[in-house]
């Protein structure tokens, strides 16, 4: 078990009355709790908390006034992630998937795998299957693609990645998790916080399903897996996004942390960014 | 209450073992019932049944060997579709909209509303919210789009078909609830049986989120909204293909049929392709 | 015959060898002279004048130190833009048009034409051929798109702009460019200086075949037609940038300027944004 | 020089009168020449033969009546192609191409080379410039993509073709073409006839221009470069469709011939698809 001290502080003008749709509010599930976990609000307004789906993404709803407008989230986080043997983590047959791994296999809206069966299938196809293959994935994406923040937007898909090989975490996400559901894993999209992360900032990662169970991955190799935060999981970058704004509000500052307060293992170490672990 | 008596027969020629996972039954809730409900596989097959989701989306599937295989889906239904007085029905602010209606207003595969909210807006901003505007949405579509068959295929967008203006009801749905949700109206897709639809095929149309509750439409007025017998709910048509094959078979045949067996209202007219109903 | 004042200076920052095309100088035709016309390099470099197709595109080529360069063009231009009366403009017909202009029916890298027969066919095939039919293109490009600088970039297309309703001059140009080639009217792109736009700068802009001479259009309204001083004429904005960049040099500044100096009638009025000319 | 007897014979049956612009006749240049060319029209119409551009594509247009027609072209053409010992041809510098080489350098509508300049420069950045290096793209192209008639249609672009990874022949040239153009090398689409294609059709494939010169490659492999007899050339296949209809005719049948009456050399012998040949 780690333990995490992880926030946010989000900053807006906002011109008009505005509702803002938050998810930065860490998830819980068997392997991550929080204790001292607050968020205030400046000047006061009055939130509203709620969880959407079955894996527990949490979101705050803010209908905000105009003016200067502050959210601060913290919580201190026991993480609890598994870390495996990779060696003996097969790929579930199709025919053994259970219903609710299936939708992660259909395309979405930033991953559109249906265009990429042929692509997956030549470039990955001979590999042996298992959590050596989901490995191969990230590394062809690691290596194909050069991280350059501000190559993409927020329309951005996987395919279009592919062909201008540049991005940011949530596209290295997105294309991983593309190539993998048209080779016929489930995979899903991740964003947390992420301890030793530089420069500190949200993140995006993925899960792939293999041998009955999800396992984490981050084709960018930018912070340590063992360390992730989950704070919402879904489809793609579309189901989770951290700020949802409708009406007028510009963000004027944006702070993210995410530090080690107790570490038992080395799950946390900077190098240990293609660790085997599971935290669902 | 309407009964009506639903089917469908898919034939195959599988080359080597194949898994199919077909999703053709029909959804069971307050406002569906079955009687009678059989699926036959020819020859002998064993099959798994299993439901997917909150919406109780229900899958078979089968491992099927080499040789001809037919499926035989039949059920008797209890349809009681709401018909609603429209002109009350309201749009729900996005300060309200409960947290399970959320997930359908982001972008999915075929439905890229995030790049559509300029267009939306121009088109649609300006009229009244409510019911009303869905049924506007909807008749731009109808009178934008051209009913082609095979004018589109699997990878078809909504972006696509605003380009191409042509296309077929999945299309259709795909266009109409892309504006919806990039009006800030939450929007899915629904696959099912029609009753009156010409000629006889499995059916895609959507449904939108208002005043409080899930409403049907059909932009392709095809058939009557209030005989749509329920099958898959999903972002888009990726969530509900009505047959995903891994393998290798060949569709050889696929009969359709949704006949009315007793009607106690007008919901079944082939003319009532825009009544106001909700089924769930 | 009206005589203007134009200008370009361009800043780089050079920071290694450099070649540097440039497509600044205006074009000679019948309908256009310069005097006074100079290009200084400031250090001196040796240029290359060349020119390209049959259209009389002029570049300039420089291989350029690392170091400060400036690029200073400017001409005295004689300017015979012919007024016509449009009522009597007719389209030719297929058949009648002339070898070279079919090219320009031709769909192009930012005019996908190609996707759009429907599109146009909808939108304009209903209405009376001739040259108030590309009135009618510009007017719906003018009417459904909003001028956003920004807001597209060098890789973005007539359709993209079609989708998202925003664009600056050489989109509106792509998607009227691209209307009429759906349409049969051969339609091609114009970059040149603009009299009274504000702020000055290269414009964008194009021409349609119609009843055997090309006429100019501009669908931004933001500047008199008949002041348009053209510099290059292409498929589309792919054929005539104003500056393409091998190796590696920043742009640190750029300015445009295009001064009425000697008017003999009402063309170059700011208001005269839709006259009827033709220039070559 | 080797002589070869081509031809074609296209049917339709026209609904109505119909415009049809046929480009099927092979271009006249120092490599190439004719004796014996005809085109008969059955029934007879009269015929109207222009020729486009500079680098002599000739075209046909015909006003068809309403009913069945037959075009029948066919030629003996006398072909010069020029063997190069290719380890000598190297790229131009940028700085040294001709004003009507850089053109080839734009993208066109089927090749986005604009969208492929990281993606170029990661697969061939590093190898020796030369033609190798086009052997290079060639190759690349070859063992990525797999030929499947019908696997792509008439707006199927470049881009497309790299992510789905199925083609036919044009699409395997507008992959290459893209690729020289976004490593600087002006590249062009071609179209002909082609001895020991199987099965009979007409053939696209592509010129790079490379040491002052422009040489033939084909990165299907699927008939000798050498017996390439080229009809027309353009920006890629929107320039040089071998039959454009502006009416309602469809086409009933179409027969495509190439074949070798008098060799001189073995550059016509089936297994010679990768020689070095320049032929114009």
């Amino acid at each position: 078990m780690n333990q995490i001290q992880v926030g946010s502080r989000l900053q807006y003008f906002v011109q008009s009355p505005t509702t803002l749709l938050l998810n930065i509010s860490v998830a819980q599930n068997d392997h991550q709790s929080t204790s001292h976990e607050s968020i205030e609000i400046e000047p006061f307004h009055k939130i509203e908390e709620c969880a959407v789906g079955p894996l527990g993404n949490r979101l705050v709803r803010i209908n905000a006034l105009p003016g200067e407008l502050t959210i601060q989230y913290q919580a201190t986080v026991q993480l609890h992630a598994d870390e495996v043997d990779s060696a003996n983590v097969m790929e579930s047959e199709y025919e053994d998937l259970p219903a609710d791994a299936l939708a992660y296999l259909n395309p979405s809206r930033y991953c559109e795998s249906d265009k990429l069966f042929r692509f997956a299938g030549e470039e990955f196809g001979s590999l042996l299957p298992g959590y050596s293959r989901v490995t191969a994935i990230c590394n062809w994406t690691f290596e194909h693609l050069t991280y350059t923040p501000g190559s993409t937007g927020p329309t951005t898909t996987a395919c279009d990645v592919l062909l201008q090989r540049t991005g940011v975490c949530r596209d290295y996400a997105h294309v991983a998790i593309s190539l993998c559901r048209a080779m016929g894993i489930p995979a899903r999209y991740v964003s947390g916080y992420a301890v030793n992360l530089q420069p500190p900032d949200f993140h995006g990662f993925f899960e792939a399903y293999l041998g009955g169970r999800w396992y984490l991955f981050d084709a960018t190799r930018l912070a340590p897996v063992g360390g992730f935060v989950r704070i919402g999981t879904g489809r793609d970058a579309a189901d989770v996004a951290f700020a949802t704004i409708r009406g007028d509000a510009q963000s004027t500052n944006l702070e993210v942390w995410a530090d080690e307060q107790q570490a038992d293992d080395h799950l946390l170490d900077p190098d240990n960014v293609q660790t085997a672990v599971s935290s669902v």
